[in-house]
């Protein structure tokens, strides 16, 4: 059996593309419903309880556009809001943390891990427990970067100051003697060479998209839910809750390409 | 005639406490319910329809608290949502731009006055719509500091990266030969000493908390909604959308003082 109907994604704002990307890249035959929640964006700053409302409130939005399958293309929400998603909806729900983990479980040698992202991402120790769930004698170092976002939003990646917040938040994760490290935030890939430079060639940087669109394409094999092999190309759809012109401005680089026509839609009125 | 209702006031998250903070020492014996948008902060990277939308959601619920006068006490929700606000609302509305503008006028002597804020406030050209109502001589640049409220956020205002920071920004801005310096936005006298080393003893800066407490006494006599002065004590409310021990934690800083118990209350269901 297949499916023709598109997978949906969601992300506070414009991070979620670098995971729409790789999906694009593995999945090309999958039609793709984005939707990036930039009236409410930030979400890492804020509660479990509000940003599980944030995530039901777009899971509606998205099953209303008949996907079918959520991927949830943002740290924040998928450490606090799978299980929730889970039930409350039907379709296959995927997330970005339990692939992140994976991948830092196949990197590593030491068994030493680090995990940066938003203080969302690192007081909810949804890494930690992800990754001890697969191996229990694992060791897990959690930073929350706060500035780190709004620095690559700012566009400032090659301003010596990035260097600095950057050094300022990796050194005493560092001290720990970590061999790999998990960019627990969809933004942080832009900042992958900067990020580099301070940790050195000792610690592999671990980027979830990869592995979470991976993830992706075992779901809809194992549901039996991709797309029509013979179908004629994919159809991109992009909806936010504010400003669409920034989103597709900002949204070039996440993406790698330009986006198409981003459309605005209320958010209030789903509910 | 007196009025022994509080005061409604607002901002995105905890910056409005430095306003709150001048209404508490000029006008000791008014009650205040504040309200801070934990929940969609930050306002200050969004469009002016989300922002009036905000703005009158939360109008709404102080109105339900029984507020004589709404203080609009964030630069943005000024700068976006005050003709609507007025429009909607019957009780007084007080922004903080108006204020912050006659207060950089006062200060001048070159006329020529710098602006810092967030990108909504100064794409807005609110501030410079403001001056030159008062005075269209007067020339004005404004420069929008996207990293400054995430840098005070994260509590980082003794690193030297914060001077890095704010010089990223004043450096373009003081070629135009400022003799005054607007602090458009409501964190940013936690910031003043290292504005103030970077502009020099040369520029004055502005604060808009002291002039818009200033505002509301005067708008609370001219409209006789003053507080009986043998009122027993000024009572304090506070309420969030979002994480409000987080709020507490953080506000003192902005507030001087410890804040009461805060309480959270769901935006959804006010409309």
């Amino acid at each position: 059996m297949t499916d023709a109907l598109p997978i949906g994604m969601f992300d506070s704002g414009v991070g979620g593309l670098t995971v729409l990307r790789e999906v694009m890249r593995q999945l090309p035959g999958e039609s793709t419903v984005y939707f990036g929640d930039t009236a409410r964006v930030p979400y890492g700053s804020k509660s479990r309880d509000v940003i599980t409302r944030f995530s039901l409130e777009i899971g509606q939005f998205l099953l209303q556009e008949k996907v079918k399958m959520i991927v949830v293309a943002c740290n924040t929400a998928s450490a606090f809001a799978l299980p929730t998603m889970r039930q409350k909806f039907k379709v296959p729900i995927v997330g970005v943390v339990a692939p992140g983990a994976r991948a830092a479980l196949a990197a590593t040698q030491s068994r030493r891990i680090g995990v940066i992202g938003t203080e969302g991402t690192i007081e909810s120790q949804a890494y930690s427990e992800a990754i001890h769930y697969l191996d229990p004698k694992a060791e897990v170092f959690g930073q929350a970067c706060p500035l780190i976002v709004p620095l690559v939003e700012e566009g400032w990646l090659e301003k010596p100051l990035a260097l600095e917040v950057v050094k300022e938040y990796l050194t005493p994760l560092l001290t720990n003697r970590i061999d790999s490290l998990v960019l627990g935030c969809t933004h942080y890939p832009l900042l992958k060479n900067l990020l580099g430079q301070v940790t050195g060639p000792g610690v592999k940087l671990i980027d979830s998209a990869e592995e979470t669109a991976r993830a992706v394409g075992q779901k809809l094999r194992e549901d039996k839910l991709e797309a029509p092999s013979g179908s004629s190309g994919a159809m991109r759809y992009f909806y936010v809750s504010d400003a669409p012109e920034k989103f597709e401005k900002i949204g070039r680089r996440f993406l790698g390409q330009e986006l198409p026509a981003v459309k605005r839609v209320d958010i209030g009125s789903w509910i």
